[in-house]
Order: C-alpha cells, then sequence, then structure tokens
C-alpha cells in the first residue's frame, strides 16, 4: 500500500481522536501502527489503558514537566529545558522507529505544536516526510501546522471549532476528553 | 458524568474517524459505547474487524441497496425506499437502546446525511437530543449537520478540507480510508 502524510490541524476538537480512529481502523485491519505523543505526560489517558489491555497499537510517550495539575500537555507559557529534551528524544525516537520499518502507520501526536514551540525544527520535519518509506502512513497532529509542513503533506484537514461547551464551564470529561 | 451531545461535520477527513477515536477512549475507562450507522453497509471496514475481535465497543449498520461496488454509503442520486427503511430502522433501534440505557455513549454514524436526505426527520432527532438521560454522551456525525441540529448540540466541530491527494487520483485505501 502506497503510505501519504496526512495532517489535522486547526482549533477544533477531534485532532488526535481522528488519528485514535485512524489506529483502530488500521488494526483492525492487521496493520502495525504507533503513535508517539509530543509534549504530552499521562498514562491514564483512555486511549493508554486501551492500548495496554487490547495490545492493538503503541503509545510512545515524551512529555515533561511541568505539566500543571488537569493538564496533559505542557503548556505554551510554560517551556522549560526538559520538555524541549523530551520532544528532542521523541523526534529521535521516530527516526529510529522510521529506519527500523517496524510499523506501517506511525501518528506524531502533536508535533506541530512541538514545532511551534521551537522544539522541533521544521526542515527536519519536512525531510522525515519527504524521506518516508513508500509504505509508511504518517499522521501529523496539533494546532498550528507550519506552512511548510502543509506543503508537503498530501492529506490535511482542519478542525474547527464552531462551538465549544467548555467555555461555558464543563470541565474535561474522564472517557470522553481524556 | 454528565453527557453532552457533539456534533462532527463538514466536507474534511475524520468525522467518522474521531467518533471512532472517542468509542476507543471511552471504551478504555471502561464505558459502554456503541455506534450506529445510518445509511452504510461495510462489515468488512477496520473498524468492524476491531470491533469484532476485541469486543471493546459495537457497531450496528442500517445501509441498504443500492450501494455501488467500492462505496460504503448510499449515494445521494441513488437513494432507494430501501434505504429510506434501513434508515427509519436505525431511528427506531436507536431509540430503543437509549431507553434501555445500555450505553454511556453512542455514535450516530452519518446521521446528518441522513436528514440531509429526508430519512430522517429533524425534529425526530432534535426531540431524541433534548430528551436524552443526562449521563448519555450522543456523537452525532456527517456532512451537512442541519442548522436545528447544530443550535441543540452542545460541542460543534466542522473538518474542512484543506487538501486533498485523491482528486490527484489516488483510490481509496483499506486500512486506511476504511
Amino acid at each position: 500500500m502506497k503510505g501519504i502524510t496526512q495532517v489535522y490541524t486547526g482549533n477544533g476538537k477531534g485532532k488526535t481522536t481522528a488519528s485514535l480512529g485512524l489506529a483502530l481502523r488500521a488494526a483492525g485491519h492487521g496493520l502495525r501502527v504507533c503513535m508517539v505523543q509530543f509534549l504530552k505526560r499521562n498514562p491514564k489517558c483512555g486511549e493508554h489503558l486501551f492500548a495496554e489491555r487490547t495490545k492493538a497499537f503503541e503509545i510512545f510517550q515524551f512529555g515533561a514537566p511541568p505539566i500543571p495539575d488537569g493538564k496533559i500537555y505542557v503548556p505554551i507559557k510554560r517551556k522549560s529545558a526538559q520538555a524541549r529534551e523530551s520532544a528532542r528524544r521523541a523526534f529521535a525516537f521516530l527516526e529510529e522507529i522510521i529506519r527500523k520499518g517496524e510499523y506501517n502507520l506511525i501518528i506524531l501526536d502533536e508535533v506541530n505544536l512541538a514545532l511551534d514551540y521551537g522544539f522541533v525544527k521544521i526542515d527536519e520535519v519536512v525531510e522525515l516526510i519527504e524521506n518516508k518509506p513508500e509504505n509508511l502512513e504518517l499522521v501529523l497532529t496539533g494546532r498550528r501546522a507550519p506552512k511548510e509542513i502543509i506543503e508537503v503533506a498530501d492529506l490535511i484537514t482542519e478542525m474547527v471549532e464552531i462551538k465549544h461547551p467548555y467555555k461555558d464551564g464543563l470541565g474535561a470529561r474522564r472517557g470522553i476528553e481524556y
């Protein structure tokens, strides 16, 4: 199968969630799938519990402090050398698993945000996409995808928030938002 | 947990896929999940193979002919009495499972399209949303969500197609698109 590069970006819901749906569907067909999470650290998310139990796909997290209570990823105002270093390790790990060729589908969760933070270089990711094995599908998620990534990727979807209840005071809910 | 009504609409990728991600995440936390598919009939989709194997959630399909080869749902130009009848049965089934209270999360896949086709009445779905049990989460997918649904739902995300390679001749791929 010819693999392409997909991007899910924008300020709306459903970016990571859509990539999880892709993981599930690909796993259903017996493809080997993993998700590499930039900036995130929360092993109690539903997707982790699910992946652990079913072994349908793997999730590798590379978040680092400071992540405030109740948040699952490094906020823009609290960038740290440690968070940057974790993102660097995530990228190196990614290069390694691509080289080894163990997966048919690799999700780079929140990589767009890591690019926006300046933790990962745009050129590096562009090169990764351009030189990926032909049968590998890449999925990049996160708001603020840089224009260089938009140019080089094949399928781009923007999630646009039309209406959001949390602004009315409903907090993030276990089992739904994480 | 307080359940809300989410809608994923728009012409972009990731509507059904995001709802599958929600299913996976909720199942990870031990919630009971099902997807009721309007207009669709393709038991060989990755999500069906996955649901069958893992028993993590259930999928009920209510598509009917004519569905052309290579398509997974009833196209707008080939509406039939049989397809309409299947959509009616899907809605009746939905009312029944909501009444029984067996699920925490129910996905109404492609219901927006069924509304657009006139197979299901907007008033009926609005009423379903307004009278749903408080602890039930509803997720509606499909392009062309009617404005009455947008008004009554809590969380609306529009998937916008920014770039799409199939227009360049790449067909739908097993394990990725279905």
